[in-house]
Parts: structure tokens; sequence; C-alpha cells
């Protein structure tokens, strides 16, 4: 079998067995997912073993230790991937439900039911976990889903696919409502987003590289998302004080992910006070900074180190402790400067004026905008989705934190008494 | 300037335009949209005078009547399109409603406001209604354009487009905010496509080529729609005499677009009865018939003319007085013919018996799922929309036909008291 061949078995198993999980009730999805946990649980010495090969591989190619640490799936943290499992059990099944259901004059009873997509490609990195928490939430609203994760995890989600296939069967489903694609050919993953034919949507969860291989590639639907170049505007009203400390927090408490603030954007009339404070609080938490022009004179007469930010640095997802700063003009510099280099992601506003405020808010285009928070805040568990399957960067379909009923569909569906058009 | 340069330019002048017009309120958009219609009917002459010349242009390029039909804009005709827009007027701006807002447990006031999309990309043949029509949709929702009409309408769609910036430029706002691609070279339509940092969405409006070019070459998210392969299942218990008529409106009552029935399918069980009784009546008012095996059996034996039905015959949108009729077992086969020849568009079933209808709404996976009715109903107008952007046929963001708010998106807005996460 060539790969044209592998990939249209594929895609036809998955939207075969797409059928069956659609019309599922959520008391029989929940005994899917259960039976996931309960077989997880039970075969977790073979799932830790096949990671240690996973591990053991990754020292022998001389991956990083960061690299090792993002895909080990030891026995603690399998246990916290399955007992994921029991939240997304809980989680409301959006499923089902009917919108906008009303009688039109012509006679017809109109509703939109919501529906599951159908089948769904998602493309990772090496990740293992992410292998059993796309599963599931794909389960939970009704969806097949194709992996493809991430080579140096091979052996770990075949180990957990196979458990998984196995749960499917048990409950009278196709096992095909799961498919890894487990021939590491990168081939494979072009092929893939050209499944049209089968693949509803496509969330490829990885980096910039990824994210625009999905976008040129891909003739399905492709949510982009987890890049994020964010913001925090420090107005001319803001309470400085408190302003170190959110953007202590955007920066320094969790750095390396897509929420975590890259370019801090500072009113001009207390520039010369506050970016020394500032840089001296978070210098002393390991940051380091790419400032403008002002900025580096400010901080150079203070005898801190500064690089000189360019359009490059300012359009850096730093994901470590490097932080931009530039001082701006006012509100329209800020906006401005978020327009030009902003990925859509999160930005916020640190004052007390209402009306700065309020102008900030309307003005500026990205998935999340605040006033006076921290731009940590941006994932679907804060935002009380319960469960994130990505966070989306692009404008259709969902924006932001994706919960379930990003995975889902509607179908408008109308009764009528042989009704016809006048 | 080349075209690399053209666009860029046309993409960042979009962009620009589109802040402007993302803040305006549904009154300034309605002065605006008054403007439009009042600057047009002002301009009717030139813009008449401007349609003659494409229409001699065409007779003079030999194109088929109804092509020169499609593409003429005489005054009656005009006078429609700017009735159209006290329609829109008239509808309800989506735009700034604030949804799912809430208190979380973090402090933050957190709700989803929703926006325009920012700039839409609109590709379309040569009807120059589309030109005002698509226009007034995007600014009623704060949309910026772009605009790519058929060649073989420029001259009108430059007159139309000159009259509609002249009043975006009255009402004090950017006349970038609608732009008309005037140079009919086809690499303009792929750059269009991959112009996805200044351009948000791509709506095709055309054939299935254009379709299949959109999906292939778009960096940007496309709305895919507008072909429909539209189906009619008669069930066992369908009331038969009723059952003509229904399939008569959505066949013949306007067989040119695309919510018009292609395939009849007809449960064995009635097949010898009915089959004739439905084409004696149908070949009176001019529908032909590809049949399968069954169908063609039956049909000859009552002197009936009836081509051999193939997979590509099935699987062809007719947009013509043709009509493909298959005998199924029962409502799986039914079922399987939909799910292997459909567009996703419009499917019905005509029965009495209220399980195997609800069993079809369950199955079957379209944008619109009728019971007992036409499936000529898959209409923004008909389902109350007011107004109709494009029929989707993809799962996301928008299926089914769009109204005003598949225009738009929405962003989270979460207002803190300098607000960290813990």
């Amino acid at each position: 079998m060539n790969n044209d061949e592998y990939l249209t078995a594929l895609g036809q198993n998955a939207k075969q067995a797409s059928y069956a999980l659609a019309t599922l009730s959520g008391q029989q999805k929940s005994a899917l997912l259960r039976c996931i946990a309960d077989k997880l649980t039970a075969a977790k010495a073979d799932i830790v073993s096949a990671n240690q090969q996973d591990v053991a591989d990754a020292k022998a190619n001389g991956l990083s230790d960061a690299m090792i640490d993002r895909l080990l799936l030891d026995e603690t943290r399998l246990m916290g991937v399955i007992s994921d499992i029991d939240n997304v059990i809980g989680l409301t099944d959006p499923v089902g439900s009917e919108i906008d259901s009303r009688l039109l004059d012509n006679g017809l009873r109109l509703s939109r039911r919501r529906v599951p997509l159908g089948v769904i490609g998602v493309i990772y990195e090496a990740r293992p976990n992410v292998t059993v928490d796309i599963a599931v939430l794909a389960l939970k609203t009704g969806n097949a889903v194709i992996l493809r994760g991430g080579k140096e995890t091979l052996a770990s989600n075949k180990a957990l696919c196979t458990v998984i296939r196995s749960a499917m069967v048990s409950q009278g489903l196709s096992e095909d409502c799961v498919q890894l694609i487990d021939n590491p050919d990168r081939s494979l993953v072009s092929g893939l987003l050209k499944l049209d034919k089968y693949v509803d949507m496509i969330v490829p969860r990885g980096g910039q590289n990824l994210q625009r291989l999905c976008a040129e590639q891909a003739t399905i639907p492709v949510i982009l998302g987890g890049i994020g170049i964010c913001h925090i505007y420090v107005d001319a009203e803001a309470n400085l004080e408190k302003a170190v400390s959110v953007i202590e927090n955007a920066k320094v408490q969790r750095p390396t992910v897509c929420n975590a603030l890259d370019t801090v954007l500072i009113h001009q009339s207390h520039a010369k006070q506050f970016i020394p404070v500032l840089a001296k609080h978070l210098s002393g938490l390991g940051v380091n900074f790419y400032g403008c022009d002002q900025t580096q004179a400010i901080l150079t007469a203070e005898g801190l180190d500064v690089s000189a930010a360019t359009d490059e640095s300012f359009a850096t997802e730093w994901l470590s402790l490097t932080l931009g700063i530039r001082v701006v003009a006012d509100l329209d510099g800020a906006v401005e400067h978020i327009r030009q280099f902003s990925s859509g992601h999160s930005e916020s506003i640190l004052t007390d004026n209402i009306h700065t405020a309020s102008d900030f808010m309307n003005a500026i285009d990205s998935a999340a905008v605040y006033v006076n928070a921290s731009t940590r805040f941006t994932d679907g568990g804060e935002f009380g989705l319960g469960a994130e399957v990505a966070v989306s960067t692009q404008k259709l379909h969902a924006r932001g934190p994706m919960g379930l009923e990003a995975l889902t569909t509607y179908k408008w569906l109308a009764w009528g008494d042989y009704t016809i058009r006048g």
C-alpha cells in the first residue's frame, strides 16, 4: 500500500467510524471515556515502558533535557492524564442541543441542531499526553480523530492508541474512531492536509513552522493558533506599583506558554520613572530586555543591560525570560504597535481611566483583550470552558480558547407537511 | 508596481480602512448605506451605460444568451439592487452585542463581544449585482471588502465601485473600505488567496472550479459553498400523491439554483408504481432522467426515455431539468447513497413515519435536512436571515445559508483590577 492508498483508507475508515459516533447519547460517550480511563490504568506498565523506550532513544539522539522532559510520561504523569478524563466526563456535552428554533411563515418548523464535526485531524509535537487529551475531547463530542504526533514519542503514542482502540471495540464501536499515523514519513502530513473528502478540520498544535505548513498546504479548514506575541500597555494613568506585579505575573509566572507577555509598551509620560523600576525588579527575577532607543538610553544610564530592539525582536514570541520594552507617545502609539506586531492572541491595558480602557478594548482586534489583568488568563480552564482543544488566533469558527463546542458544528433541520416553495 | 506590490498595497489599504469601520455605530452604518443607495440612484445613467458596454463586448465575444442575461444590469434591475439596500439597512446589526457575560472566580468579568471579521475577499462571476450586494453586507457588519468580479462585467463593476467609494469619502471614511481588483490578470486571484496577513476570510461565489481553486491555493480561511447535489428520499410510507408535487417543486420551480433537486431516491416497495407516475408528470414539464438499472427497466417498459445513471451522473449538480432516479432497498440504502454523492447542501425525506423521519435527520450530515419539504427552502431569505452572503457547504464557522452574523467574529473581553493569575 503506497502513501496515497494508506491515507485514503485512513480517511475512509475515520469517516465511516464517525457515523456511529455521531448518534451516541451522552451516557454512551461517558461509558466509553470511563472504559478508556480504566483500560489505560490497567495498561500503565506497558505505556510507561513504551515511553521509557522513547526517552532512551531521545537520549541516544542527543535531544535536549527540555525536550526529554516534554516527552516523558512516567506513572505520575500518566495518572494525571487519566484523571483528566474524569473532568471531561463531567463536562456538558454540547451535541444534540437545538438553537434558534422557530416556525417560519411558510409553515416549516426550523431549528439548528449542534452536531459533531465528523473527523478531526490533529498534528502535534512530542507530547504523549496530547494523544489522550485530544482523543478524549474528540470522542466526548462524537468525532472520529486522526492523530499525528511527534516521531520522538511514537512508541508511547502507539501504546496509548492501542489501549484507546481496544476500549472502542469493547464498547461496540469501530477502533477506527481513533487512528494514529504511525509512520514518521513527513509526506504523510502533507497528504493528511489534503484529505478534504474525509477530514472536516485540522488542528495543528505546534510552533510557527507547523502552523505555516498547514495554512499553506491544507485544503481542509485549519484552526491556526497557539502563537502568542502578547502585549501589555502601561497607560499614563496606570497604577505603576500594581503594574509591576501584573507585568511580573504575565512575564515570569510561566514564560514558556503562549499567553506569556512578550512586549510591554510604556506611555512616555512615565517612561523615565517607571522603566528603571520595572527593569530592576524583573532583572532580579532573571528577565533580560530588548528596548527601543529611548528604553536603551534610560536603562544604560542606570547601568542596566539591554539589547537593541528591532522589528524582528518585536515580532518574536519569546517563550523565555526575555521582554521587549518600547516607549509610546500615547494610546494610539500602543494600538499601532500592537496592530503591527501582535499575533492576535492576548493584549492588556493597565489604566485607571475608563475611557482609555474602553478605547483600547474597541481598537484592539485580538482573541482576548484585557483591562487591568495579566495576559496569562487566556486559557480554556481559566475562562471556565472546562477543557481546551487549542487557543485559536484566527477569526473563523472559534477564537481564543476553544472548548468542546469548537469541535462541533450545526445542521439546519426543517419539518414540513409536504411543504413546497411558492 | 508589479502584482505582488499591487496586492500588498490592496491588503494594507483594506486592513487600515477596516479599523475605522469596526467602530462605527449602527446609525453611522445606516447613513453610509443610505448614501450609497442615493449615489447609485443619481448615477444610474452612467452605470447602465457602462453595463451596455459590457453587454456589447459580451455579444462581440459570442457569449451565450444565458450569460449575457446574467451580466445585464438595466435600469429596472439596478433599481431592484438599490432597493435591496433598504432591506439591509433594516436588518439588525449583529456587531457589538456581548454574549456569555459572567464573573469568573478569579475576579475577571469576562464576555465575548461580536465584532467584524475585518477584511473580506469575495471572488465572483459575471453578476454585477453581487458587487453591490456584497459591498453593502460587508459594510453593514463593519468589514472592508476586496472584490474580484468576472472580467465580463469589469466596466459595470468599475462604475458601481466608483460610486460606492465616493459614498465612503462623503461619509468621512476611507474609499479603501471597498476595493475592486480591476485587472483581469488571473494570477491576481491566486495572489489574493495568499494575502493572509491582511484578509480574514475569502468567499468564492462561483462554480466547482473556483471553489476548488480557493480550497487548494488559499492560505486564508475560505467559505466553500453554493454547490448543491440535493436529494429527496421517497420512503415506503410517503404520501405518493403529495410526493409528486414536492419533487416537482424541488426540481422544476427554479432548476438553475443550488438548492434544486438533483436525485430522487425511491423505496423499492413502490418503485414500480411510483416511478412511472412521477416520470410522466415531470417529463410533461420538460424533465429528462438518468436512472439506475431498475429505473431504466421500469421506464423503458412504459416507453419513457431514460439515460443510464453512473457514479459520475449521480455526482453531478445538474442546474437544469435533469433528474437522477435510483431505487433503494430502504432508509439505509438512501442514507448510503447520500453519504456517497451529496455535496452536503440539502436533503429531504418524504414519509409519514415519524421514526423513519427522525432516523433520516440523525443520519444525514448536510447543511439542511428536511422532513416532508422541498429542498428549495435552503436560502437566507426563506430561513428568515434577511440577507444571504452565500450558502456554506462546509462545517466550520457557518453552515448553510449565511446571514450577517457569518461576517462577524467575536473577541473575549476581560475586566480586572490589576488581576494576576495564581
